[in-house]
């Protein structure tokens, strides 16, 4: 509703929640000038249906806005089909935006989801005791920038798929949720900082992309598997006793779901341990923010 | 709800739709690197607050993206400033946001506000034989960009005051309304186009911004009270037989509304009469982005 006036109107469902997110996407620090538009488009909304993903949201509408040196038709053709495409695929609606000249190429979304009142997920449900879980692989997002030439790698982080019918599954099911988009052991994180909660990992069991088969570079492998940004996958607890159903769930989805490690009391504490046992150094995840 | 969490989560009251709104702002197109942050930071809410009054509807929350080049305390202290002074006189809560670094100072904010379900104000309801008001003075804006050493005329362009008291009375009482960012003939001429009518105005009754007794150049004037942008004042249609109820509103509110003229049947015919009754020869309104 609204379409051509100074707002669009939307009706939210009875009994719904309204989720929130936004996402700004800038040239030179989220992606380089002449990034292909399309993969663009998918991206710019990829990472905000992630964030709605992690909450158990379903999708609905967003505005987008954009900068752009000038009106290049045949560049915002192609940012559109690949935005529109997964729109689409969602069924998620444009409602408003904002198009501006600017010298930098600059994309802002924000998107809107729907939740029922009170299922929503949180990063700060997690109890001692919970199953750690991951959807898909990881790593493979970080390990596209250091080797774009290995496609599958280059795909994931150019267009990464946003894990929405897991989220939306995940309601009365998970304890907590994140999307990892910083990185796994930032996004575990931000999960045991906000549920008061410490964990502990085993490295051999994290679900590591299959590009990594071509580069053969240990140390750069557990660099992106664990600290590599832009994989969009969830990563949730559950209480032990829903293994089956989140089996069942993998299997429905078409989704590898990796339980990696457990929640436990130690406040604030990440441990990750390798193939015997002992505890592994790691470096914190990327900031998109470095502090000066 | 949510607060930290990858989506901010509201409810949306009972029989309401939700309204909403991007818009983004770019360093050297609609501001200068060295922008005063206060003033920036109110400017960025007040155009959105702005559109939400435009369709009668209540700012209730934002999310807040911004792209700066280093994370400048002072700067980000004063901006905050700014928005969060104008954002609580209007009881509006910053829900979400993304900061991010870029080379080129970029704020997007996205404004969701409450309007009752079919009661929202739209362009496309104006009527022939309906009267065209304006609140406020025009024209002021432009001239702070040409005059800034025009104290109150740099205040209407950096500070604008969104007419979000009038817009929510103007439900059920005006029938078609937008707010005047482009310009005047401009935003009057996206009324006539939706509506499908035609509008008379007379220049000699268009309230004119009380800075430009200080230069006294009547083109000038011209220009900037027909085209100029940035006054975010509303304009909006009402049938006749409510003079008296907004004669009663303007007096209520402090804020003064003038009939301009009226609205015909000549589609998207806009003519602008001068004190003589002869039509006056009007630029079109600016555009923020000229198309190549």
């Amino acid at each position: 509703m609204g379409v051509g006036d100074d707002c669009a109107r939307v009706r939210v469902g009875h009994g719904m929640e309204l989720a929130v997110t936004t996402d700004l996407l800038v040239q030179g620090r989220h992606f380089l000038a002449g990034a292909e538009p399309r993969a663009l488009g998918h991206k710019a909304l990829a990472v905000n249906l992630s964030d709605l993903a992690a909450v158990g949201a379903t999708p609905r509408w967003i505005t987008l806005a954009i900068a752009l040196e000038a009106a290049d038709e045949p560049w915002l053709a192609a940012f559109s089909d690949g935005l529109f495409a997964l729109a689409e695929r969602y069924g998620v609606d444009l409602i408003g935006g904002d198009t501006v000249r600017g010298a930098l190429l600059t994309i802002d979304i924000t998107a809107l989801g729907e939740v029922p009142s009170g299922a929503a997920l949180s990063r700060g449900g997690a109890r001692p005791g919970d199953d750690i879980w991951v959807s898909g692989e990881l790593g493979g997002a970080a390990l596209g920038l250091v080797h774009p030439e290995i496609a599958a790698a280059a795909k994931r982080l150019h267009q990464p798929e946003p894990r929405v019918a897991l989220g939306q599954r995940l309601r009365g099911l998970a304890h907590a949720a994140i999307d990892i988009s910083d990185g796994l052991t930032g996004d575990l994180g931000h999960v045991l900082e906000r549920s008061k909660v410490g964990a502990q990992i085993h490295y051999d069991r994290v679900p590591k992309s299959r590009a990594f088969a071509d580069v053969m570079d240990p140390v750069l492998q557990q660099d992106c598997v664990l600290s590599g940004g832009d994989d969009y996958e969830l990563l949730f607890t559950a209480a032990p006793d829903r293994r089956k159903d989140l089996q069942l769930l993998s299997a429905e989805l078409g989704l590898s779901l990796s339980r990696i490690g457990t929640i436990n009391a130690e406040e604030r504490k990440l441990a990750i341990l390798d193939t015997h046992g002992k505890s592994m150094a790691h470096r914190g995840s990327y900031d998109h923010f470095e502090r000066a």
